[in-house]
């Protein structure tokens, strides 16, 4: 039907629409963008990526990360996986360096559809998660029962950390929007309750801010493991077990955070083009 | 990539995978079916639809609806309305006739995009509807404030049809539960809130039993045409406004009711063969 081809990929079902507009421009208008991430009129998806030429000479391609209202996100590392390992496929390589609105981003292949991902480093000074004011960022005094003194991390967008005996008795989807909006939190948080599972171990729940409870964050994966490392609860490498699967999450001592997860292709696909000139 | 080819196609935003398997069987596992209907992990849908060579030697196609577990459906209104669009295409007549376990359903073309289906005779004898004890089905004595005295029909499923001031003001969700279970419907109903727009328009909102409150129930439209043309508030030829849009019913002086509406493709694609190894 000579339509636009696509490629729908998830990463724990943290799910993208995917379009190749290295050689042909793909610039929707946002009713377009809506009725693509739309999952019974359209496509279906949380945000889609439009794989574009690299501005930067280091980077493989450009990533751009787009919201169904058309607004664009800086960075995604379900997203960045995914992305990642088809330009892999495409170029025959093991490594990739993919430019985003935040920056490049290093990716390599691990085992067989793992990809690993450089998110940079956790930062963790209480100006950087950002905190209103000075605070130890260990042991920041904020509760909210049954929850109590989280810890701050910001990998690229601010984390709070709470430990719990049992992250499913947690009631995350009444407590998390309290917590976000925290007035200790100028530009709000991400809340994480994380329960200790072994040395190496994470069981996490993620509030995502503005967002609600997601199966997938990944930054928060890396919050969560950065954490429980700092309170001595865990070693630095990690598995983190989120609702929609696992991450291993590497805390280097450069600072660097490295997280490695699955990528899947659910199908390769063709939208009519019908879909586009409704919109 | 190889994968299995499918168009994915809804009618009103009831959506379907429609997959061709009269040249190569297509007998998906129950965790297939799962895998194929999930809106992240796989493709998405609301059933997926496989299109079988006919028995009957007077259709052109037998239908096979599955829902996500694998279960099968008899009949549904707008997966006949897509199917027949796909089949009068490809075999460039106006008309096609539709085996399905339900029985041999007759569509043809009719405007642009709009496909016509013929959905057998309303039924409105107390024990086809059925009721659990003979009562006028004009005026089924039934209410929970705000709703009374609502319209029995069958259209292959139960429906109760309550006419009121504002459909949209009715707490459906709350309602409808309670309504399906009466003990006058002893094989459960469907529940409808229809408001008189004109003459000729009602807007309609359905509780569908078991599932809850859908967008595009065209056995609900068919049923709440009848029944407004019953109680002489409408004449025979209505368009009933759902959440998902607009459908055109025409209860024949035969007693058979036409249901036309809009047929659309949003993609075609190639499952990914994993996905189907996976599983």
């Amino acid at each position: 039907m000579n339509g636009r081809a696509f490629i729908k990929m998830h990463g724990l079902g943290n799910d993208f629409v995917v379009i190749d507009a290295r050689q042909e421009p793909f610039n929707p208008t946002e009713k377009q963008s809506r009725l693509i991430a739309d999952r019974r009129f359209g496509i279906g998806c949380d945000q889609f990526i439009i794989i574009e030429p690299a501005v930067h000479q280091d980077a493989d391609i450009f990533m751009r990360i787009r919201n169904a209202d058309g607004g664009e996100v800086g960075a995604c590392g379900n997203a960045t996986r995914c992305i990642a390992s088809l330009i892999m496929q495409e170029t025959a390589r093991d490594h990739v360096t993919i430019e985003t609105l935040a920056g490049l981003l290093h990716a390599r292949q691990s085992h067989k559809n793992l990809v690993t991902v450089d998110m940079g480093p956790a930062r963790l000074e209480w100006q950087e998660i950002p905190l209103a004011e000075e605070r130890d960022t260990l042991n920041i005094g904020i509760k909210l029962p049954p929850l109590k003194n989280p810890v701050g991390v910001n990998m690229g967008n601010p984390h709070a950390v709470f430990f719990v005996e049992d992250a499913e008795a947690i009631e995350l989807d009444a407590l998390g929007p309290r917590l976000e909006h925290h007035p200790l939190f100028p530009e709000r948080a991400n809340i994480g309750v994380a329960t200790l599972i072994g040395k190496n171990h994470l069981r996490l729940r993620v509030f995502e801010r503005g967002v609600g409870i997601t199966s997938a964050c990944g930054t928060g994966a890396c919050a969560a493991a950065v954490a429980a490392a700092r309170r001595g609860l865990t070693d630095r490498e990690v598995q983190v077990d989120l609702d929609g699967g696992s991450l291993h999450i590497n805390w280097l001592d450069s600072g660097q955070v490295l997280m490695t997860g699955p990528v899947s292709i659910a199908f390769r696909g063709e939208i009519a083009p019908e879909l586009l000139n409704e919109s």
